[in-house]
């Protein structure tokens, strides 16, 4: 049975994200308070004792309540968990990790057959704890649960921009906070090789400019992971994005070298050379090594975006492309990619890679992960194939999470495969490619619209509604912080680096500006700014600060939505628009002068001043409307320009609320305005 | 020669905290991009390296950019750093911290004789630097600096609630920025002992509830202190405020015993047993050990605060002061303490204690840490005795940073001291004493105001203007936060918990009534709810959450007296103050809700009834004043009566600007307003 999460006995909707599969709600609530106990029955390990140790330091900083008593093996307790069975020492795909939760108001119990189902319930169990008239409380609630997919992910491209351990801790735990259990590490790029080799050290001496994990950290990572329920998928990319291999390695390139990292990046032209046997000699020990390090079963091995150019301009592989009769480099690629395949396998593992591995005669047990879309992955398991959705999960395209949500492994061409070719799609990951993220703003750029994706991957398919998504991760979000991620508060750090010094009154200009702004979307940044911007470019500018889907334009949007959808234009909401439009009219005075003794802050002057307008032009829109006297052909077309230039981004950045107000514009301009 | 700090020929005035003895302002400006380079030159050491790594770390997190360089010994640099000889192993009093700084617009050299002065100057470097209309820059500057006191410290009470390592260190982090060298470690007190002995294993392990710092714990500590310039002064208070020894060694106590951990705190009866060898022996041993882990040469024993009661029960020790003609219970404890400094000096250490320790005949090289006042510091300097100061730097009465400020060692009856006899008057120490704080809102409390008190203790005696210190310390509480400081973070999140999930409107109602509250001052929050409040009461409340000083209503009462001291009572400020009038007055109807949603936020339903009836009475009293129209005796009575009830506590907050709208009302009920 599958309960709505709102419901007639509970004055609040429950604030659980990733939705769960059965929510029933029941009566009351139980109340947290000191006294709160936590047991541990069943199956017992290390990981478990470490969960109830750290769910209830979460719950502790969650509530500021101070515990008396730390997690027990007693029968009873404020919360009981039981576990049946032990997991696999090395978390595999497909483990169980379902769980079910039953809340009274005299006490909990959790249930569950692996130990992979408990730390997902006791997430589940602290997204119902919040603060209520009476202390904090549990509302009585029984759950059963599971997810739709096996496979959850987030990608992290450490290549490009490194991300330090501490920061990828923090987002392992908004990881398990939402239920997902693979990180995805895109360890190795053009600009960057990210892990200690032993066996071929000048991969990180030369090719990471000092910033990459040591094999220590790599095994508390996956150790750390590990306790959160979440496998740890390495990927080196390659024949292609392999520049940092070549820094230290030219001899397995295709070009003469030398080679030196890049700073820019694309589709770059270094390629591994896919005809010489010391090359696949090079990636057995060089797998062999990284197969021991990473426990997981599956290994990516990359595959995308080799343009071939370093193969052409080579006349020995020419010469072996016609002595093989390799009728094109996706051949030449499709050879190499097998011998690869091969070489994984022979250390245990089972290779993944990217769109471009899926060539006729590629092994069965390669996994296919999509970056090119769910065609390509509905064609995959037509013919057996494996397969994964990255594609409408880019986190770093500036989506919203309402567009990434409504993109389903199970939509589009997959909605038409058999039930057992539906099998073999395993999920999804979102993924977060860093060409302009680095570890101040990674965070904001993950989260909270990750949360969307990750409710996509474990909820039922018919969970698909926008409006209870947006209103969980509003309280997710500011959960996530309390977790330690740093997507809000590094977001008004960042915001006063870029003016400096200033008063309240200064900084709250600069926010209101930042609130409303959002960068450029897909790789318009890129491409309005071509070869500009490189691996060392600061990442400090007005755009790398502001959100990549602003609430405040959001609310507004949805504000004025219902301002025109009311009956004759109900006047509170009229007056909270006017007092927002307001602010955003006068905000400009108060923005010029940081422009004066801010070169960042400079950056976004156009970008004031078109709020100013826009604010000035809703104005105008929210006076005909309320005066029921139409706006002009004149007057339309003036405000209508004035929307159209500020519609156009500046120095990357897009004032988001323009649609809204082009929407009060055209209300105003109809003559049924409600008289 | 000694320089203002705003100059003709600099737009903007120096963010320097402490301000340095001699500034002298140049023209132009240093620009720092990319290629932004640091160099050693002169004496080096490891500490050096680090502390340019640091350095260059910090810069880039300050400024967002990205240096290609790391630090060098080249003798070219944007920066060069000459160090002329090695400091001392372990950080000695009295150690040259002085520095050179000389930045041109084509470079900066810093010159030290020895590694503290470079560390300093370091962190003047760092303030210096901020965004500009082209750039990040740091301007031309000569800095000549070195300072006033030689022991400038921060008391951090780590018994009463326990500070893990890591808030610790962030806080060692803002120490060094402001320019402090000792963090004094209070590591014992009636609730927990806080440091693993290895001699006596039974205080940590009965006497701490498992929160304490292992040895290997304590070591890292000490370096990360001494990379930074600053000694670690360890505390173990004794004869009382020592419960925590006695749980697991009730035999050098003075009671019969058993005893258990005290969860309330104020001056308790158990006191160790100082007429029984065995206590010297258990001391001897302790101290031995203690003295080891610990590399400072000063060794604090406390010593404050014995009320005398168990020995006064125990009639054993009744018998040994006839015995030994010891005519007082305060004879016994200057027994015990010259005992115990007899100790400390056999373990190679000077002994510091508390006022209770300056009893005739103690020898002279005991320090006095008085916490009675100048007074007693003056008395103990008279007879010859070393001293610093506390009374007057309490960080937990919750004085304003000016009230603290104006405190100075050399005030009161230390100014009528002999030459030779200020000498020894060292410096100072704040104190962050934790009955009401823990981990998540001890950096509010000790910052900003603490750098306030560091500027008492490193500036020149002449600077003592509280504007100044006012314009500096709000750039320097902003910039702590880059450190990893929490003082602002936190408290958004502490508000955030106290509400639960909340639309961004409901959490501006609630900041906009925390803004303005503080906690009620002095011991008033122990008086007023005696005995409630243990070590286990969880910090989660609004009182726990507000500033102890409101940055909001500081500049408030700042724009109230401008206004009034404005001729004819200026229209703009009129209307500014008009603002923020109303936005007080609306409040309440926008908390109410929330305090109806959760029992946290309940607590601050009276003050946000009183916030917006004085809203409401400074409007009336404004209005009096524009219109100049003196309130009739009527009027004044009935909003002094507002006032009255307003300025009373409720539930420990104090609602801090009455006294302002006090001010408006009384220049509104004369018969001079302004015409």
């Amino acid at each position: 049975m599958f309960a709505s999460l709102t419901n007639a006995q509970s004055p609040q909707p429950l604030n659980l994200m990733p939705q769960p599969a059965n929510v029933k709600l029941g009566s009351g609530a139980l109340k947290i308070d000191a006294n709160f106990t936590i047991a541990l029955t069943g199956h017992s390990e290390p990981r478990l004792d470490r969960a109830a140790t750290r769910f209830l330091a979460r719950l502790q900083r969650q509530s500021g309540l101070l515990f008396a008593q730390q997690p027990s093996r007693a029968a009873k307790a404020t919360l009981v968990v039981h576990t049946d069975q032990a997991g696999k020492d090395v978390q595999e795909l497909g483990e169980d990790e379902s769980y079910a939760l039953e809340v009274t108001t005299s006490g909990a119990k959790l249930t569950a057959a692996n130990p992979l189902g408990v730390l997902r319930g006791l997430q589940t169990f602290l997204q119902l704890v919040d603060v209520a008239p009476d202390g904090f409380t549990v509302p009585a609630v029984t759950v059963k649960d599971q997810p739709r997919f096996p496979w959850r992910g987030l990608l992290i491209d450490v290549g490009r921009h490194f991300i330090p351990t501490d920061v990828i801790e923090r987002n392992l735990d908004g990881m398990e906070a939402v239920k997902m259990n693979v990180l995805h590490l895109h360890l190795s790029d053009n600009q960057g090789f990210r892990v200690e080799s032993k066996k071929f050290p000048k991969l990180q001496e030369l090719g990471s400019d000092g910033l990459f994990y040591t094999q220590e950290e790599i095994r508390e990572l996956i150790g750390y992971a590990r306790d959160r329920g979440i496998r740890i998928l390495p990927e080196f990319d390659m024949p292609g994005h392999s520049t940092s291999f070549f820094v230290g390695y030219p001899e397995i390139a295709s070009g003469p070298g030398p080679y030196a990292l890049d700073r820019k990046w694309g589709v770059l032209d270094p390629a591994m050379n896919p005809t010489e046997e010391k090359t696949y000699k090079f990636l057995d020990d060089f797998i062999g090594e990284m197969a021991k390090l990473f426990p997981d079963q599956y290994f990516h091995i990359g595959g995308d975006e080799v343009n071939g150019k370093e193969w052409d301009a080579n006349p020995k592989i020419q010469e072996y492309r016609k002595a093989h009769n390799l009728k094109s480099n996706e051949e030449l690629q499709a050879y190499f990619s097998q011998r690869v395949q091969k070489i994984v396998s022979k250390h245990g593992k089972s290779a993944v890679g990217w769109d471009e591995i899926f060539v006729p005669g590629v092994p069965k047990d390669i996994m296919i992960h999509s970056w090119r879309g769910p065609q390509s992955l509905a064609a995959a398991a037509q013919q057996g194939y494996r397969g994964i959705l990255s594609n409408g999960y880019y986190l770093d395209l500036g989506w919203t999470a309402a567009r990434h949500y409504a993109v389903d492994p199970m939509g589009g061409a997959a909605a038409a495969l058999t039930d057992d070719q539906k099998k073999l799609i395993l999920g999804g990951e979102s993924a977060m490619w860093s060409e302009y993220v680095g570890p101040e703003n990674i965070d904001s750029r993950i989260w909270p619209r990750n949360a969307a994706i990750a409710e996509r991957l474990w909820s039922p398919q018919s969970v698909t509604d926008p409006v209870s998504m947006y209103a969980r991760l509003d309280v997710v979000s500011a959960r996530l912080e309390w977790l330690g991620l740093t997507h809000r508060t590094y977001y008004r750090k960042m915001l006063q680096r870029i003016i400096g010094p200033a008063t309240p009154e200064e900084f709250a200009a600069q926010k209101t500006l930042a609130d409303v702004v959002e960068p450029v979307k897909e790789y318009t940044r890129d491409e309005t700014a071509p070869g500009e911007a490189t691996s060392q470019t600061p990442l400090n500018r007005i755009v790398d600060a502001v959100s990549l889907e602003s609430d405040t334009a959001r609310h507004f949007s949805a504000l004025v939505d219902k301002f025109l959808a009311s009956a004759c234009h109900d006047a509170a909401l009229a007056a909270e628009l006017r007092a927002k439009l307001n602010a955003w009219r006068q905000n400009d005075a108060a923005f010029l002068p940081l422009t004066q003794k801010s070169s960042l802050a400079k950056e976004g002057a156009a970008t004031s001043r078109d709020l100013s307008a826009i604010g000035k032009a809703g104005l105008a829109a929210l006076d005909a409307i309320s005066l029921a006297k139409p706006l002009s052909s004149d007057q339309q077309s003036q405000l209508n320009a004035v929307l159209t230039e500020a519609a156009k981004p500046k120095l990357q950045l897009l004032l988001v609320p323009v649609a809204s107000i082009q929407k009060l514009v055209a209300a105003a301009s109809q003559a049924s305005v409600c008289r």
